[in-house]
């Protein structure tokens, strides 16, 4: 098989044009269709042309966020990293994770939760609106879940796309159960934290755009 | 949909109990096993059962690497930062990523080339043996492939998983045709580097198990 001559400049149009090739006919709405794009161009699993669900608005509203200079909180820091930091920075907007935190480690510890749930009370500590970018663990998905129901959080974004197999597939429908919060959902057990990350980057970039 | 009851420290093991029992009767040798079950844990993908391809001894040879502290190269941060970090100094290993780095950068505009390619060629400028975690860029596998032919790189083991759809499974085939460098691959255009960090993370815990 030999290689396709492709200058680097230009390996990321290349691969969008195949996707699209390779999509046919599925039309999707036009302000979800990069995001869509951009999940498969990081997983190269055309599963997510059918398991991302939005709710109405959801991408102008994580705009508007991030325009307004929203943090991101992540809950892990992979899905941090994965996170372009010259778009981040250019938006105005910083990100933070606070799973590797101590304080984190011993309010798990203490409650018998998870890091992951504890980094989500952390976060709502802050007491900022944030946009939520949850890739791995669905314990911090129901904890934020919780946390909006309680009143103490007030996200401006929930990006929900943990993976696994135990809890993944609930707490992805308890985000589709939350009203009055803009979310995105990759259905079912498939996400991680390159998702998330895939799905705040192609938010960024379309923020570039304008 | 009820919640599964599943304490904190079990949700991995249930978690890896499902993905076995959904595996069913596919067997895989004993070394391996493991490996590819961190990989369906991390992804929620069982496509990598059949995806995945070690060369002989290849999980030993890594183990055997990692026992004597061979440093880890991935080619994103993103990649580093889902490599568990406990694990890896009990191992006495270390992780680098030159992806990010001003030199690599320049590097890079001045040979026409990507970032990856040119940090792969700063990993074999230290001068070190080390295993390459490559999760991202198949610009990265195939400047790996060209190194080694030209003798100034000796990888321990290459982690080859780079996602995508331009030159990917050209990259990838380059690497299963390498003789007398053991690999793990995952074939085909799936890959990524949450794979790459599970695939390191597998051989971690196998060196924490013994």
């Amino acid at each position: 098989m030999e290689l396709e001559r492709v200058l680097p400049g230009d390996i990321e149009r290349r691969s969008f044009e195949i996707i699209t090739r390779e999509l046919g006919n599925r039309q999707f709405p036009e302000d979800q269709e990069a995001i869509v794009k951009r999940v498969i161009h990081t997983t190269a699993d055309f599963d997510y042309g059918d398991n991302l669900v939005f709710s109405e608005h959801a991408v102008s509203l994580g705009l508007k966020a991030l325009r307004e200079g929203v943090p991101i909180v992540t809950d892990t820091n992979m899905g941090k990293a994965g996170i372009n930091k010259t778009a981040l920075k250019n938006a105005g907007s910083e990100v933070y994770c606070f799973m590797a935190d101590e304080d984190v480690a011993r309010a798990a510890a203490a409650c018998g939760t998870t890091r992951a749930c504890a980094s989500m009370d952390k976060a709502a500590a802050m007491g900022r609106d944030c946009i939520f970018a949850v890739g791995n663990a669905p314990t911090a998905l129901l904890r934020l879940v919780e946390l909006v129901g309680e009143g103490k959080v007030h996200p401006r974004l929930v990006i929900g796309v943990p993976v696994g197999f135990v809890n993944v597939v609930q707490a992805k429908e308890a985000v589709l159960a939350l009203e009055h919060v803009p979310f995105i959902v990759a259905k079912g057990r498939k996400g991680g934290s390159n998702v998330a990350a895939a799905i705040v980057n192609g938010l960024l970039y379309q923020l570039g755009k304008e």
